[in-house]
C-alpha cells in the first residue's frame, strides 16, 4: 500500500473500521459527529477530537488559553451537531518533560473556560509524556433530550432546504490574519481562537421535525456538506450568492487576494451548523431561529434526488475542505 | 515553577484540575480509575487510557496488534478496577503522514481482537496527523450492574485484608525479556504484550459487600496500593513473602540479577487488581474467587488505622511505581 497521504484521512478511516466488531447497543456507530450508544437506559451520545501541536495549532499566534478553548469547543461541537445535550468531557494531555507548566496550567484554564461557558463537567482524562510537543485529545459525552433523536448525516431528504448557521470561513480568515500577524478583524480573530459551539442551536433545531440532516463545520462547508451527500445519498446544489458573508469578511478577504467565497466554502473549523430543512417549514422555522438566537441562519441550496455529490453553481465541488492527510486540495 | 520532572505525575494533574468546574451530574471525577457520571437514568463510567510511541511502547519488540491490544486492554482495566461492564471504546490515533498502513491496520487488528473478545463495542474515534511518531488514546465508556456500586479507591477501612488478582511483576520481567530479545518466558512475555483486563473478576468482586476499594496495577503495587492508602485515610502494611510469584517469575528474575520481589512490587502494567476486603469475610470470598476463575488470588497485607502510607516489612515503601514525568525512583 502506498503512504496515508494517497489513502486520505477518510479512506485511512475506512480502512481502519472495517471489520471492527459491533454490538447491539451501538446504535450508530463511525461515520457520524458522534456515536449514538444505549446505555443505563438511555442514548448516551460519545466523540472525540484531537489537536496536535504543530499541525491543528501553535503557540506563536495562539495563547493556550485560546488552545484549550478550541479543543474544548471541537469535541463539544460533535455534540452540538447531533442536537444533543453535552454532560461532560475527558481529557487527555500529552506532552513532554520539559514543557513549561504555566503553559498546561493555561491550557485547562481554556478548557475550564469554554466547558464552564456551557454548563459541562470535566470528568477526568490522562496525561502522557510525548517525546516533543503537546497534544490534547478531548472526549465528549452527551444525551439526547427526552424524546428527541438524534441528527444523523444520513436524514438529509430530497427537496431539502439547505441551511447554515452563521458565517462558515470567518475562522478560516482569522488564522490568516493571525498568521500575518494582523490582529484588526477581531471578530475573524476570535472566530478562529474562540469557535462557539451551537449547542443550544442544535439542540432547538433537533426539536423540530423539519431539521432532518446535520452536521458541523470543522473541514470546510463543500467538505462537511459532501458527507451529508454521501450518507443521505443526494445531490446537493448551493449557490456562490447565497453563502453568508459578513462585512468583516468581505474586508478582510479583499487583503489575501482571494476571493471570500472560497473561505466561506472551503474554511474549516467554524463549528457552525448545516442542516437539511423541510422545504414547506423551511422559511417558517427560520424566523423562529433568528427570533430566538442572535445569529444568521441562511439558505445556501438545496438537496436534490440524483448521485451523491455536491455541486457549486451547478458545478461539481472538489474536496475544498481540510483533510488531515491529503496533501493536495 | 519549575519543569514537569519536578512535579510529577500526579502533581500535575492536581496542578490542573484544581479549579475545574463540577457539576451535580458528576458522582466522581478525576482522581479515581474511573469517572462516574449520572446519564441516562444510570451511572455511566469514563475513562481514557493514552499510548505514546517511544514512551509507552516501542514498534521493535512489540507487534503492532500487541499495542493495539494493549492500549484496549488498559482502558478497559479501568472499568475492571471499579467493578462495571465494559460497553464501549473510542479510538483516537496520531501518526505521521508516512506511517505504513499496514502498521496502522495492525493496531487496529489488535484493538478488534480485545474487544471482541470482552464484548466491547469500537463506538467511533478520531485521527489526526502528528509530526512523528505514533500515539492511542482510548477513551472507554461502562456501567455498573444493577444495584450494584462502583468500587473506589477511597472506600478501603481500617482492618481490610489486602487481596490481589494474578502474578503482578509479570509484565516488568516480560518487558525485560523483550528488551533483551530473549523470547524464552512466554508467559512473561504474554503478561506484557497481552495483558488482560480483570473485568469479569471486576464485576464479581463488585457483587461482595466485603469488596470494599479497588484499582487495577498499572504503576505497579507500591505505588497503585499508595492511591488506596492516600484516598482511603488508611496505613496499608505488605509482606515481602506473601507477594504471589509465579515460577516463571522465579527463574527468569534470576537472569535480570534483581530480586523477583522487586518486579512484583514494582513492576507496572499487569492490569491485575488489587482489592481490599472485610478481614472476617476475606477467606471465605478468596475459597469461592479461586473457585470461579482459573486465576491466583493473594493475600498480601493489611490496612490499619494510621498516617497514609503503604510499608512493606514494617518499613516505607517509595514510589516504586512508575511515574510518567519523573525521572528518579
Amino acid at each position: 500500500m502506498s503512504g496515508l497521504d494517497a489513502l486520505g484521512e477518510f479512506g485511512l478511516i475506512k480502512a481502519l473500521t472495517d471489520g471492527l466488531p459491533e454490538t447491539s447497543r451501538l446504535l450508530c456507530g463511525p461515520g457520524d459527529d458522534c456515536a449514538v450508544v444505549q446505555l443505563g437506559g438511555g442514548q448516551v451520545l460519545l466523540s472525540c477530537d484531537a489537536m496536535v501541536e504543530g499541525i491543528h495549532f501553535g503557540r506563536d499566534w495562539m495563547s493556550p488559553e485560546d488552545i484549550g478553548w478550541k479543543a474544548g469547543a471541537a469535541a463539544l461541537s460533535d455534540i452540538a451537531a447531533m442536537g444533543g445535550v453535552a454532560r461532560c468531557i475527558l481529557v487527555t494531555l500529552g506532552c513532554a518533560s520539559d514543557t513549561d507548566p504555566v503553559f498546561l496550567k493555561g491550557l485547562y484554564a481554556g478548557i475550564a473556560a469554554v466547558v464552564s461557558e456551557y454548563g459541562v463537567a470535566v470528568a477526568g482524562g490522562d496525561t502522557v509524556r510525548t517525546r516533543e510537543g503537546v497534544f490534547l485529545d478531548v472526549a465528549v459525552v452527551g444525551e439526547m433530550e427526552d424524546g428527541i433523536t438524534p441528527r444523523h448525516r444520513s436524514n438529509a431528504r430530497p427537496g431539502d432546504i439547505i441551511a447554515v448557521t452563521g458565517c462558515p470561513g470567518s475562522a478560516a480568515l482569522g488564522l490568516h490574519a493571525l498568521e500575518q500577524g494582523d490582529i484588526t478583524p477581531a471578530t475573524l480573530i476570535e472566530a478562529h481562537t474562540r469557535p462557539r459551539p451551537r449547542l443550544a442551536e442544535g439542540a432547538w433545531l433537533a426539536r423540530e421535525s423539519a431539521a432532518h440532516a446535520m452536521i458541523d463545520i470543522s473541514d470546510g462547508i463543500a467538505s462537511d456538506l459532501g458527507h451529508i451527500a454521501e450518507r443521505s445519498s443526494v445531490h446537493i446544489e448551493i449557490e456562490t450568492a447565497a453563502l453568508p458573508v459578513s462585512p468583516e469578511m468581505r474586508v478582510y478577504a479583499k487583503k489575501t487576494g482571494r476571493a471570500v467565497e472560497a473561505f466561506a466554502l472551503g474554511g474549516g473549523e467554524d463549528y457552525e451548523l448545516v442542516v437539511t430543512l423541510a422545504a414547506d417549514e423551511a422559511t417558517a422555522l427560520r424566523e423562529r431561529f433568528v427570533a430566538t438566537f442572535d445569529l444568521p441562519f441562511s439558505f445556501i441550496g438545496v438537496a436534490q434526488p440524483g448521485a451523491a455529490g455536491v455541486f457549486l453553481d451547478g458545478k461539481p465541488v472538489g474536496r475544498q475542505g481540510y483533510d488531515h492527510f491529503s496533501t493536495g486540495k
